[in-house]
């Protein structure tokens, strides 16, 4: 028989459909990849072509090396295609009293990720995804200062079917001069727990995950990775940091070490296992204004798109899944036993 | 300039990016699908295998003719695959004191809309999309008496880039034993509006589209059909009844003839200048207990899937669209005004 199941910190439901059930080796990517060149002289973040991009923000370069020149190993740039850029008004107006608009005034930065054009962040070495998330930082803080946004959000999208075009490793963020309604509305449904039980729902969420001890793939000291009980998707996996910390951007040199550390397994685990599938993946967190509130908890979701979503998930929010969390975490976390530590 | 755009409904934002702005045209398919027969041996859904999906709960069919027989010109039968079924307790039980399901209890239909395998709803006869609207309306009202449900979400995916795997015409149902959070979340914000202003925010939208004269697509005495101030998507389409009414339940039979009508002509345009896109079309309706609310206003949603949603819409809900409202729906109701009225 089928469940439904709610995940506590956003009161959605969804559905995992044990008629069309499927095993976590089900999902494993049939074709085969094109194997990709270490360097390719079209491709618009590969050394070489910095000229292509807009001036870089940042970058992980050998002091003395020019800006936009070779030498790089981490770049962070404008979005050429920039969905919002930093520049017009911040007001709000409203067409006939009814419509309401502002300009596109925001940042959309691409971070690439590294000088090699065939590496992902599975295999990469594990210093180099370090280099990532505290560049996420970097960029993080030093925006949350301009005082102009409100909100940034992090992501990355892996392979064609989870939206991009452009194979070489990049993420990208964009700040927005409002908080998303999605953003406070998971806000509220967090303090709404707040009030009521006087804890903060996600802390919860990754102490019972840890008692039922039964969709944990990775523990560490400082994070703990599992499949949610409502997992919206097949292999959608959360990394929480055991410390509550509402914003990303309170994150210490520490942990972003040990957070690349688990990151990189996990994508490891799924490029080698599952055949580098197209996931999404986004770093939760609250908006500046909240980075210090006691009942918010920020997060990396991860969620491959191994499944289509269709009307009903559209019209409703409620996910079907077809894969069961615990019997994934099972296939996970073996699989995580079984492979060396490396990097 | 991009622009940021407010939905007054849901109050969800859009980026409305002008850097990736694409022309109406440049959506256009450019492969040729595949041409399907008439009439398809393998099919569960054709004329001849009715004992291929479980029995019928509804049938269109002439006076004298046998359930699951032939002769039918519409079906409706229980998903083979159900996400949820009839069976099963409906008291929420909670593991831990934390992880929150009940079972997977709900009803998941499939209204197989023609015997025809190739016709979809922009080539059908208009009486034969009034009939599906009508079957609709019949299992959403059977459905709405039994008691045990709370909500009904109807949905059509049009090709396999919007989940569906079956070319053959078909809608599906899922009755669900709870209100979606995402339903709830719509219906509070068209509360706040209705609190605020005294008015439903739906009619409100009708009047000021039609007033603004920027975005509509078609108006009939009944319906009215534009593309949202804040569309999510390219060509993403909207039909509103004139008339205020939370309940889908609610439609009456002279007004499922004119919104057939309008849907067929809408999805006819797609179809044939588009080139058949894949699409998901939501009912999106009060649940069975607002059904009469002042507040909410049911209509039909139709989101082409012409572009793929990526980690930003994810983490955020904030759709990016490439395409502009304004102009899509210039192109579109160019489009009526050139195209004969057939059927």
């Amino acid at each position: 028989m089928s469940e439904l199941r709610q995940n506590r910190a956003t009161k959605n439901w969804i559905i995992i459909a044990s008629e069309r059930a499927r095993r976590p080796d089900d999902f494993r990517r049939r074709d085969r990849p094109a194997a990709l060149p270490v360097h390719d002289p079209a491709c618009p973040f590969c050394t070489g072509n910095e000229r292509m991009t807009p001036p870089e923000v940042m970058a992980v370069r050998p002091s003395g090396s020019k800006a936009d020149g070779p030498g790089w190993s981490l770049r962070v740039v404008p979005n050429k295609f920039a969905a919002l850029e930093p520049v017009g008004e911040l007001t709000r107006r409203e067409e006939r009293d009814f419509f309401r608009k502002m300009d596109g005034v925001g940042r959309h930065e691409v971070i690439i990720e590294s000088p090699v054009h065939n590496e992902t962040i599975g295999t990469m070495f594990q210093k180099k995804v370090e280099q990532i998330l505290l560049a996420y930082r970097e960029r993080y803080l030093r925006i949350s200062e301009d005082g102009h946004f409100q909100h940034v959000t992090i992501f990355r999208n892996n392979g064609e079917g989870a939206g991009t075009s452009l194979a070489h490793p990049h993420s990208q963020l964009i700040a927005t001069p409002i908080v998303p309604s999605q953003t406070r509305q998971v806000l509220e449904e967090a303090m709404r727990y707040y009030d009521d039980r006087g804890s903060c729902v996600y802390c919860d969420m990754v102490e019972e995950e840890i008692a039922a001890r039964k969709r944990i793939v990775l523990e560490s000291d400082d994070f703990v990775v599992f499949e949610p009980f409502a997992s919206r998707k097949p292999f959608e996996t959360w990394i929480v940091p055991r410390r509550h910390n509402a914003s990303f951007g309170n994150i210490s040199a520490a942990e972003a070490k040990k957070c690349a550390h688990v990151l990189r397994r996990v994508l490891g685990i799924l490029h080698r296992h599952l055949g580098d599938p197209d996931y999404n993946l986004m770093i939760c967190t609250a908006p500046f204004k909240d980075a210090n509130e006691s009942y918010y908890h920020w997060h990396v979701e991860i969620l491959p798109r191994l499944t289509t979503t269709a009307g009903f998930e559209l019209g409703s929010g409620i996910y079907i899944n077809v894969a069961l969390p615990e019997q994934t975490a099972r296939y996970l976390s073996g699989l995580m036993k079984k492979g060396k530590r490396r990097g």
